[in-house]
């Protein structure tokens, strides 16, 4: 800044007072218009997501309330330093080099925290999991018991509680988005008749099925999965409501085992022939 | 910004302000040219990459509609930047600076997210997959049941649905594109004839060729793959219709097994020579 | 800064000092404000923290005390800088150079370390571990010693203590939050009636439930698990008080073998068929 | 930019515009230089490319295609910035700045994108791989459908189609480059004669040998490759037409296995001593 | 620098000089107060730290050292900067650029060092480990011979002595903080009375507790562990001095294989059922 | 810069002109001693590594050439922005700046090939690796065929061409480095006498020593090296030539078991005692 | 640069001249004193490492004479650079941006290189290895034939030459610092008296011990080491002088056998109860 100190009068200040007042007019002005504008598009991007995605009206409220926030500390941030750079004609580097500072310290230290926030973001606004959903992800497996801002906890079977941050969550299976499949895998002997253990195991399925409301589809004995060290392997493949599977391949097991013994045919255990020999 | 301020009369002024909106014509001249010149050049870009890879319509315009809008914004950033700067000579590094920290954050915390996308884009644009294919990718089989800009998501077999967001999709098996191959090692005894079993097992073969039609090719005994610890190891390769292969390995096992029997040819269970010892 | 030497004054001088000192005003001021206004921010903050979240006075005064001296701290950095450069004109390109290889430096050699005082202070906040819990992270199992600002002590069920920098705590499994399951898989012979063994293993845990006041649901038989080489596998699930899961475990085990005993139910060795073959 | 404004006259204004028109003169002719040396020199590059590796001429015409258009599009960048920085006098720091953030972007977002087409292009310049050879890369093995700029597609013998992103091939095993090994490793008895064993072995690999045109070196039997736990283990090495080797293979196991049986010499069964101990 | 060489005069000279030697002034009084503030808050910080860690005075003494040397070096790169900028008015661009470069290559090359060191510091500084305690760290386990700034020497039990760098000490299990489990897992025969066992077994445990001046709890037998493929397996926990627990172990083994075997209780081989079958 | 357009005359311009000449000239004679120095350094330093080193003269002119190339075209890229910016006064920050975003595309996109080249380099130069070695080397073993700036190529036993990218190459296993060790180890029975079949394996040695002209050192035998499940291990190690390990350890298996054999000692099967406990 | 041309004269010109000179001398003189300081500290920095860790002198001087060569190439290069800048006024821009580039480059492309060579310089300051030690690092294990500044040669006992950069080497254990353990687990029979197996095996030991003198402690019997399936495992353990331990053991294993069958005691096979079942 030069500035010729000499040659100072009243009407030279007032004109630089004036030209000062006309820039911060114009950087309130322009702040003004952002604000409101940015505020109505974060809104309204809120309204038509929260419609289109059917998120619950909680859900759709938190989120909008964060990102109106961060936008708006942002924006004084920069208001703050538009002012003092432009119209007090402050050099504002240090400011900048610490907001730079901090940054960095955000991108080495926190990283991991705004990775989460960022993740948990998206985990919130999109339907991948809800609460009570038995999710597998991270290695975990269990039942959703909370989906945060920067972890979510699932409870394992075995009453564990899994804290999992975000971040971690990547690839996501969830077990609770429809009819599952309950799959059976029986080793008959190589002596028995496939066909007849076929027509025994199908009847043993269809008479379940027909006792089962919980049982959707099938289940039918596909064939003959493998020829075994010691068995012929016969699959059996059924489609049960979510999160009965396993209650429909205990019972299928114990009626197809029963089934199977009465009419004569092997599980076989394993086999082995030997031969002698002298020494 | 040197301002002789002691000498300025209404002469100077309306210089200034002419060369201020000169400076702004010649932007906004710019900036049209540039957008319309941009935004037809996308235009047709799309228009060859969906003949030329014949993409859906709706695929295409979706695409076409995200790269403008993301060239638009772009466009008119630069846009603001520019006026603020040249023509009422207002300092913006505050707002760059902040759109740098912005442009940091992106690349630490939200990192994932934008290449989830870039990746989406990506694979709605080329065919590696489509709805309702059965592929392999990131760990995880089953029918792609949608492929969207951020995740893609995939019905497993057992009725779990995985997400996977887009970036953890690098290698990616496709199994529904073309026929499969169905395989199926037998193991025969080593006191059987060689030449004998692979007569009958590929009789077996073209017998179950000439009854289901979606057999494409074969199949064949290839030969001797093995000289296993207690068998000798039996090949036979055929080519199916995609997603038969299945049903066909699984007839052809039943057969096999049954035309062996009928020709007194075993299957071995392991083998084992014994040497007694006296203590 | 050009400065015409020529032609001084005092009074040129007096106005020099007395902008000089307007600057340092107006940066003292803008000091003051921001600093009692952000040390309220902060007190606020965890005020609705520790009701939230139900922190314990102790954690919450300390990680306030920490939060007010970084921003206490920063605060001087900029001021130092801001009054050196605008008001004595001297230019810190050099210390802020050096603050830029600091940062990098932490970056590289330290991010460790800042990496787990930020995980630290949010695993302090947050309520996921508590002393005295136990459970299992970045590899390790056991009861939680102490949480620390940098690292974490779990002392192993064998005696070890294992320090683990809470950077490499993400996710965290903590088994004292709630009741855990008892799962017992017992084996019974193929020649045994499933119903009357499930018969004599419910009434086992009817038995057990009863004695024992540990014991919160069940336990119960749930039916056929597998059909393994050798014997039917049978499963029996119970829920009991948190960390006396082992104990049941071990009672009904007794109980289920001595029962079975009494019963004449086998619990079977592995099982072989063997076929002797002349050489 | 310093403008006295207040001694304008005509003479003033033509210099300026002649100063203006002259930097304009020299940038222009500086690209046209630039464009026409860098876009020969290009082009000479890949003739000489061509030539000595061998490359087809579409294959040596779609690089160069691709590689001066990168070019002419970056130096046309240059252009527009210099012109309006040195000739308009307008600042450019934001399309600067906003070039940067794209590049920020490629560099996080888009980096695998990029990396691919860098890794493609050099696919395709050199000859690792071309369409129809049979290849072992990024844990896939199969072959080769195509070699694009982004993608490989490569067919597995099992019918599927791996897609391969570029990036992920950087070790890469080709097997249509030469001839193949055929090996086996054939166990005999500890009981039997080494040396007549082997002489029976060769007489079979030479008479394989004679009968087959694809073997084009041995096969011989090179001698005990290991005392194993119930066998002597023979290797037989020979060296056959590329994708060979498996028929060859095959056609020996079954001629070895019929010349040792034909000869009395055992393929054992695995051996176990047993000595019986009163309880 | 804009400097009016034709109108030099004496007294010109002598503003300039003054103004030089005030600004050089200013700089070494900031220094002197910067330098002795450091110093002082490090000598305080170690000083607590040493009493509040019960640090050894050596231990104390290097790290302060360290600490202040780098402060100074820091402090006079500084000023000499500072200094030359400042009053010699000599652009050090160069010499920044330099330390940038030299930032960079620490950053990258001597990365490793830099993070050893750090990491180093806080080992030294934290009590985690101390010379000839057990520890397993790195995938290593060893006595600590020595913890230094950059290594730390482990000597394995078999002899060998490892150097691991620091920075691989991340998570680190100290084997000598406290009182160590002794554990033995004994299986009895399925044919064996349970609670006659558990007795014998419990009279052995109080007999070698009462013999041996190394055991601080039990061992005490908790119960059946497991019901294994042949055996049922018990359990006994004991709590031994430290470093003890193997020599504990092998007195139990000894003690309780004699009492079993004095009281007819069999430790079984593995079992197995045949079951013949005519070929 | 700044120009007084009113005061122009023929001396000012001709001053100025004479002052752009001399600075133009200052660039050029640095250039030029910088150039004739850098290239002259290069090649002694090459000189100097061949004569060392004993590198083939053709690898040193490769390098050589690659270097001075390199050099040359930094130092022209240099020449020209400094006239560009000191002589013509023409503003180069867009030129910086692309060279800067080219960089960070080298950075990201190339990076790959960038440290292929370099590592090349460094292969070629240093003597770790020959064409026709036998190497290990990124999970690959096989001969090496090539060493290029890029790729190595490593034929494979079976026929495979390995190609490797240089990046890869970081452990390096050089098997054609002198001479090989065989070591076999033969396992007896419990029964046998160990002093007997020591003093019959080592006449096996010697004699096998004595035919053989490959076998550098030994074979001896080295004594009991396991006590096993079955049988006593005896190791037997000698040294061989390059490459002939493998003939020499067949051979020596060969004559051993035969020795063996005739003195009556076993090389015993898998032993198995056998308690009959009756159901 | 403001240059007032109209009114030149020869006392200007000097002025110029001189302060020109001036600038320069003060350069020069800067920079002789920080080069000799430098040096002088980098002399005696080593003189004290070579005393302190008792480094030989010829790896101290190569070390030496490396850092005294890095640190005068940096001091001409930011000579030179402050030269031109300061005293000949040119702008040094590009240079700078030049070595930045070369930086980036050498981030990316050659980080290992300068990785290994900084690691080097450890290596060979610090006494971690020596040639001829036996060591373990980055998966390999051998003898050390060369610690070079770039990369380690360690000769496998087979006989290969491993290659690994020294970036490779962060742990290393190092085999040849002290004496070594042997260490052998003897499993006796069930049946056999534990006290009086103890008692032979201990007299084996004091018996080898009085005959070995490369023994160092013991060999020991121990104690009861494990409860097998078939067998009561005895563990034995000693010292030895370095590299002595495996021909220790061997025999060790020897006189251990031969004694154990002299007195009756078996080591036994695997032990397996057969129950016969009817089928």
């Amino acid at each position: 800044m030069v500035l010729d100190i000499t040659n100072i009068d009243l009407y030279t200040i007032l004109t630089a007072i004036g030209i000062i007042f006309l820039k911060f007019l114009v950087i309130i002005i322009v702040y003004a218009i952002v604000k409101s504008l940015g505020t109505k598009i974060i809104s309204r991007l809120f309204e038509r997501a929260t419609k289109r995605q059917g998120l619950t009206l909680g859900r759709a409220k938190t989120l909008e309330k964060l990102t109106i926030n961060i936008f708006t500390y942002s924006l004084i941030f920069f208001l703050v330093i538009m002012v003092l750079e432009n119209v007090f004609d402050v050099r504002t580097t240090a400011i900048l080099a610490g907001a730079g500072i901090v940054g960095l310290a955000i991108g080495f230290g926190a990283q991991g925290i705004v990775s989460d926030v960022v993740t948990g973001f998206f985990l919130l606004l999109e339907k991948q999991v809800d609460v009570d959903d038995y999710v597998t992800t991270a290695g975990f497996s269990g039942i959703v018991e909370e989906v945060g801002l920067r972890t979510t906890k699932i409870r394992d079977f075995d009453g564990s509680l899994h804290y999992v941050p975000n971040r971690e969550i990547s690839n996501l299976t969830n077990h609770s988005r429809g009819n599952m499949r309950a799959l059976i895998d029986i080793g008959i002997s190589y002596d028995d008749n496939i066909d007849f253990a076929i027509q025994v195991m199908q009847n043993v399925c269809d008479q379940v099925a027909a006792e089962d409301e919980t049982i959707i589809e099938g289940p039918n004995v596909v064939g003959v999965q493998g020829l075994g060290d010691s068995d012929v392997v016969i699959r059996i493949i059924g489609k049960t409501e979510n999160m009965q599977q396993w209650a429909v391949e205990r019972k299928l097991r114990k009626a197809l085992k029963e089934a199977l013994d009465a009419n004569g045919i092997d599980i076989p255990f394993p086999h082995q022939v030997y031969i002698e020999k002298k020494d």
